[in-house]
């Protein structure tokens, strides 16, 4: 069955919702009643009405047709609950509650009672122990934090899947905060029913989609999840992956957590490389790769030429380009011959291109232009150092949009403070991955290149150009 | 001879002075007009006033002493100009102008006359091809960057020396924006006389620097620079080395940047280790080892505790300890009781210690001190989702400012947008290392253990305690 019902349910009743400050019912209630344009029914035994909305004893009490249930209740009364939102013809329950697989044995009988409790009643399930569900574009929220703390991001076209709740919340909020705008972010926590591979098969598909992270601590079923994965990449949407308890301390911690079994790290990680996921090592690298990927840049091939108006940056992008295994492209005759008749003797028209620290904005544009013309050159790294007075930044940008419109991937890197960051922003929202570190730049264009070879191995196996 | 003159000059001269919009001339001018407590002799030919400021034709004509001079002129003419410095009694000079060894033979022919010059007069010389220094605490200022871009740090304890002038400059900005005090920052360029080994002694036992950071593209003498960077250590001062130029292509970036001699980066990074200098990789680890020593945290072994009130981020932070060779801890079985005893009952008692989600403030406070007092503990990672709406995080804050007493590093880790990220800031405004990774946070202790071992391993040869 669809998973269309978590984002665009039309009725959803908050199973425990309250008016009681600081409960979770509340906070339920609040987020739901800012954005949702559908109905909303309140459920609890113990009032009449919640933020002037009937409220009732039970799901069967509701006259109306319900999509969707969220359930905020002690986890004891769960699988009886569930069992009155199938009997009421529910099709879908996000369970909040926690106090399942993650404390124990019992727990874990607990939720096998809750599986087979939506199983009987054909109801998918998110969690439980989960935020559940965030639609940035139909308003659909079930994340109960407040939201002085709790940033969400507009709506967009990157979908964010996270195993843990908290580390997902604070996520969205990073992601919020980075201007990141978002489809769909799902925490399914213990993923009883619907899971990872279900949720990457339903985004492949999701046409407010276009590139899906991941953060998963266990992956229930390999074979599923590659699936999933090429299903996605096939759709040309990259899955950029963060895999947790990869030491053996590590592993441990996850069982604790959501009670999954993280398995031998170097197992799914060669299974994940295998489906062409990109693989990354932390929230930052997690960021990197969603920014280099959410427009869609492509490369033809591994080699970079690098523009810049700082010999030291340039120095420490090539280091890292030639380290993370991509090339420093070697320009061809015709390109040197022109950027040594453009430049100013001492700039160095070799790769990376040094167009000193004097260059005003057009010493950028022609020196781009050159090395984009360029048959050597796949992909671009743009460096200003912008505490320099001889350069107009903001015509800079101005270039970068205009030269932005080429096929070959660019990436921008300004290193700094206030000045710069403000620059990186506008680069950012034209289209441009943006970076402060040159490093940074160096794996963005490291996980495009690794991206588009995926992509491309795996459309040739089915046929697809 | 001491480099005392390039920080605590009495009277500097600028020579190329200018009001000229855009020269650097003026930029040089206005920037040391604005802190500057000393005199100013503004030089150049063609003005009879500069800001007010007599000028004079040749810094020859200045009738009283002056102590350093500013060199902005083309390259040329620097070599008789600086002649003249030393005639003058000038003791040292900061050669800002470029076009020397940099750009080829012919440029370094005219670096060798300039050297034979500064050892003639027995002037010291910093650069050419420079920013020149920047003393936050003398506002002694030769950056020429303007101020609307380049944000410059407040007085503080972290010395940073830098081969590249604009990436050097760059990181200036950054770490303004980070909110790290600076003594002193030098872009010595070309290194024609005073180098990173000079530099690196002076500022061992300059009392205001407590850290040395240090962008470094070639070492010249490998020797006297590993001596240096034994000094500051034996005087309890980390040093903290960003090498750029580590692969071929980047070695031979390096020689048409400043045209330093890269060498093998192997053998250099051999050298380094064995100096007790630690080695960083990119501009934001550059970062991370700042702020995690410049509080002067120590640590006595490798053993990490993880306090956390979000699982997904305790298993993050545990998979980077274990990958970066820290060790998690092993609570000594008190601890594990005592935790038990104190923490609700789905809580993890064990290394990481997972508080839950809904874990107020005073549980991170029993907790912390729990594991502080555990003999197995070296040092502690906090990690607050502050998403959290059971969590106030500035009480969070005043516990942390409490904690932060003990002998043991801790660090502090909040990821998220702006409601963290302000947190961030106030818990490394009281002495803690704030992060917003789980895998920074990780490094961060990495520096703080790895340089520990370096200072009791050369602090026990010297019979030091």
């Amino acid at each position: 069955m669809s998973l269309d019902v978590f984002f665009n349910a039309r009725s959803v009743a908050i199973i425990g919702a309250s008016e009681r400050p600081g409960s979770l019912g509340r906070a339920l209630m609040t987020n739901l009643l800012e954005k949702f344009k559908g109905r909303i029914y309140p459920i609890n035994v113990k009032y009449d009405r919640v933020f002037s909305l009937k409220c009732y004893k039970s799901i069967l009490d509701v006259p109306e047709d319900v999509d969707l249930a969220v359930i905020a209740i002690p986890a004891a009364s769960v699988p009886r609950v569930v069992d009155e939102c199938g009997r009421r013809g529910v099709k879908g329950v996000v369970v909040i509650s926690a106090g399942f697989r993650e404390i124990g044995p019992e727990g874990a009988k607990l939720e096998e009672e809750l599986v087979s409790v939506v199983r009987k009643h054909g109801i998918r399930l998110i969690g439980p122990n989960c935020l559940g569900v965030y639609d940035a574009h139909t308003g659909l929220d079930t994340i109960f934090n407040p939201s002085d703390r709790q940033g969400k991001p507009e709506p967009g076209n990157v979908a964010f899947i996270s195993q843990s709740g908290a580390l997902g919340a604070a996520l969205l909020d990073w992601l919020k905060e980075e201007g990141i705008g978002l489809s769909k972010f799902i925490s399914y926590g213990n993923a009883a029913d619907v899971d990872e591979a279900d949720l990457i098969s339903y985004l492949a598909e999701d046409p407010r989609t276009e590139i899906i992270a991941a953060y998963i601590e266990g992956v229930r079923d390999g074979r599923r999840f590659v699936e999933a994965v090429r299903k996605a990449i096939r759709a040309n949407k990259p899955v950029i992956v963060l895999k947790a308890g990869k030491s053996e301390k590590g592993m441990r911690a996850v069982a604790s957590h959501t009670g999954s079994l993280a398995g031998a790290y170097e197992v799914y990680k060669g299974a994940l490389k295998q489906s062409g996921a990109l693989i990354v090592d932390d929230l930052h690298e997690l960021l990197i790769a969603i920014k280099a990927l959410r427009y869609g840049a492509r490369s033809r091939g591994p080699n970079v030429a690098i523009v810049t108006n700082g010999g030291g940056a340039g120095v420490l992008a090539t280091d890292s380009i030639e380290s993370l295994g991509l090339r420093i492209a070697e320009l061809s005759k015709g390109t040197i011959e022109e950027l040594k008749s453009k430049l100013p003797p001492t700039a160095s028209p070799l790769n990376p291109v040094d167009i000193l620290g004097d260059a005003p904005a057009n010493r950028y544009e022609l020196a781009i232009n050159s090395v984009l013309r360029d048959e050597n050159v796949d992909m671009v790294m743009v460096i200003a150092l912008m505490q320099s007075p001889a350069l107009d930044a903001d015509e800079l940008i101005k270039i970068l949009e205009s030269v932005g419109r080429s096929e070959k991937p660019i990436v921008f890197v300004g290193p700094g403070g206030a000045y710069a960051s403000k620059r990186l922003v506008m680069a950012s929202r034209i289209g441009i991955p943006s970076f402060k570190d040159p490093v940074e730049a160096a794996k963005a264009l490291k996980y495009i290149y690794d991206y588009s070879v995926a992509y491309r191995k795996l459309s040739r196996k089915k046929g697809v150009k």
